[in-house]
């Protein structure tokens, strides 16, 4: 029985179109592969050349002597029927198809015949006029940009570029992805398949789905409504306006849906429905770092007034309750704060805090610990950061999620470390609130 | 009489409280001067250090041998009163007081004494209580943290936070700015005499201007509205809820105003409001770029079809029209590009989309030109894309926008080749398309 075990942690790869050229795709492709670091065996396959990166070459599927558990490949359209028969008879499990020709410029037919070879062999297929495959645990790329950071997101992204900003973004901040899958033309595995494989994959914490229309919707449904009683789930999926549906039925010829319905569904299934590409990050970000808090009392401690007030109206327009503070929490920080703060929620420790005055601050607050969430935002360089916020992750009842900004060197850094180990920062506060409010509608 | 240029364009700068102790403000203000590249004379005062960073320091202002344009004042509060005496004395015309322990904390006295001082010397002053002032045309860095890039966008700030994080993200994205001004408590100089100088300031073509409260009615409301006529202004003003006016009285002790009121003056001036931090930089950086296009007709060119859809979505969400192609334009295109490209708006070049297939769009829509704003994303690694938008920029009667994503270190290149001649490139379809909307709404 086929999994998607088979292709993402394959331990052969053959690179059909292999090439030495930089200018096309087959040299990207098995050069990600290899400069990703993938242990596994490597075949080049290419008519003309005997070596492909000075890795040794093979003129067919069929002349490779071993055997191979997955194909990548990218050759014209044409030629790609006869490569899926070849590796079928070798008993390959798995294809990615990179190349284009098919469905997508009307080519129904050559892409059913693609398919139905895979299946006389039982093979399984990505693509075609797909963006390919990184999974980053077994340091398989084979796709395009190199991404290599080893995280927690499963994307699985009907558009390439916006799976790829996804994994480019997360490998900046140290955050990773476990997983990049982009479907193309989707004419076997789809974006269901993916969903139910990261639902009970070890690597995958949240799964992120972006999808522009739906072809089999009650697996679909099934598979959504089952994974999200297990993990977060975060989907981008445009088309909710009547120019954007236009646009998904030129882009993929697939129907966008009726936007309300998939929405209400998603309401209904603690599915997490992101506005825009930034959001599909911000929120895949909290949910691979963060727990679900019990309710949506917010704390603020900042030493920003001015990033302090955006926050608050932010939380205040999204449903997000601004915690009161305790006569006693106040009498307590009064004595361990220097007069010029400000002892309201926002919790102001001012411009010359340092990462001294936040522990003692965080130390105050969790002992009194009167709220859901606790926002902490860094508005200058302030070395240590994620140091005192490190000390206090593991012992709050609150869940800790950070804005860091104004800081140049010394923020890119803290947020770096902090990322890495599953202290969510946000590079706005209001981004850092919007994140909060998307981790409490999760079902899980 | 007192103009901004006699501290913005100083030649002399004392720094008092200047020291060799990395962990004190006084040693960041005098290493982000020296760091900067200031090319007039720096002096740092002391009372107890005969060097400071190498330069010769002097006991207080009045040992400087010469005449001394702007002093930079990081001492404790008590003490500031004094050195503002001394430095009237001297005939200094301006001073930053970095210092808190003023009105903030309930020092009203203390920080009148100064003001008056200051008076009667004809001497003006920016804070208390503030982040200082980087005037990069002059490269005097007197603020943190360390921001060097030349452009044009004039930041005024009464969160030193938020105008620093503009900056910085300026700085990396090789945008930079001309002003980044803190003002702290505003005990002097106001926004409304930064506003007033940045109108004819030959260095700056956009005012960024982020507000708490306004204390000074009438000249501000007038000086906004003059200004408007001569350059686009964006305005973040957070307290629009009520905790957040809350956060906004117990943070700079001002009062927010009726948020109502101040979109209705902003709307009927041109003066564009941002939501958020992100929009503040977003539309300044395209304010600092692009001009007002005649109507707000889109055309969309992208390799990526998800990405165009995105963009889609958010140009009907907001009010932008998607432009119609002609049959002409059709035709045309299909001479010159592969059957993949999808020819309707958006026009999908689809994703082995190279800059000449770019070139050859452009050149054919640029012939037929039925649209006044052409967002071109690029989604996916292309080399070669800022030379593309660079020979079509200055003939073109609509207005580019860029979108680059999906692209890795090829992106981060061609994105900051982009800012530097004027192409504003961001980071996302949907943060390009508002931003174009911004640029629709200006006055000017």
């Amino acid at each position: 029985m086929f999994s998607l075990e088979d292709i993402l942690l394959a331990k052969s790869i053959a690179v059909v179109g292999a090439s030495n050229n930089p200018n096309k795709m087959g040299h990207t492709l098995i050069k990600n592969i290899v400069d990703g670091g993938f242990e596994g065996k490597i075949y080049p396959v290419n008519l003309k050349e005997d070596k492909i990166l000075g890795i040794r070459a093979y003129p067919d599927i069929s002349s490779i002597p071993e055997n191979i558990d997955l194909v990548v490949v990218s050759v014209p359209a044409f030629a790609v029927q006869d490569i899926i028969k070849q590796a079928g008879e070798k008993g390959v499990k798995g294809a990615i198809i990179i190349s284009g020709g098919f469905k997508e410029i009307g080519n129904h037919d050559l892409e059913k015949e693609v398919l139905k070879t895979a299946r006389e062999y039982g093979m399984r297929i990505i693509g075609p006029n797909c963006q390919g495959v990184n999974y980053t645990a077994n340091k398989m790329c084979a796709t395009w940009p190199l991404v290599k950071t080893q995280g927690s997101i499963g994307v699985v992204s009907q558009s390439g570029t916006i799976g790829a900003t996804i994994e480019l973004w997360a490998e900046r901040e140290d955050m990773g992805v476990s997983c990049f899958a982009s479907l193309g033309n989707k004419s076997d595995i789809s974006e269901t398949d993916f969903v139910e494989y990261f639902a009970d994959d070890p690597n995958t914490k949240v799964v992120a789905l972006n999808i522009e229309g739906i072809q089999e919707g009650e697996a679909f449904v099934d598979t959504m409504v089952r994974t999200s009683h297990k993990k977060p789930i975060v989907v981008l999926k445009p088309g909710r306006t009547a120019k954007g549906i236009e646009a998904v039925a030129s882009h993929t010829k697939s129907i966008a849906g009726n936007d309300k319905i998939f929405s209400a569904f998603c309401k209904k299934h603690g599915i997490v429905r992101a506005n825009d590409i930034t959001e599909f990050y911000d929120f895949c970000k909290i949910a691979a770092t963060s727990r679900k808090p019990k309710g949506n009392k917010m704390l603020i401690i900042t030493s920003s007034g001015g990033a302090g007030i955006i926050a608050t109206d932010t939380a205040e327009k999204i449903g997000i309750d601004i915690a009161s503070i305790s006569h006693e929490l106040k009498r307590k920080l009064e004595d361990i704060l220097p007069d010029q703060c400000v002892l309201s929620n926002p919790l102001d420790l001012t411009g010359d805090a340092t990462a001294e005055r936040y522990e003692k601050t965080l130390k105050a607050v969790m002992d009194d610990g009167n709220f859901d969430l606790l926002l902490t935002i860094f508005g200058d360089p302030i070395p240590g950061a994620f140091e005192v916020i490190n000390k206090f992750k593991s012992n709050s009842k609150a869940q800790i999620i950070v804005s860091y900004l104004g800081g140049g060197d010394v923020e890119e850094q803290e947020v770096k470390l902090m990322n890495r180990n599953n202290i969510p920062a946000f590079p706005t506060p209001e981004r850092a609130v919007k994140a909060a409010k998307a981790l409490l509608e999760f079902k899980k």
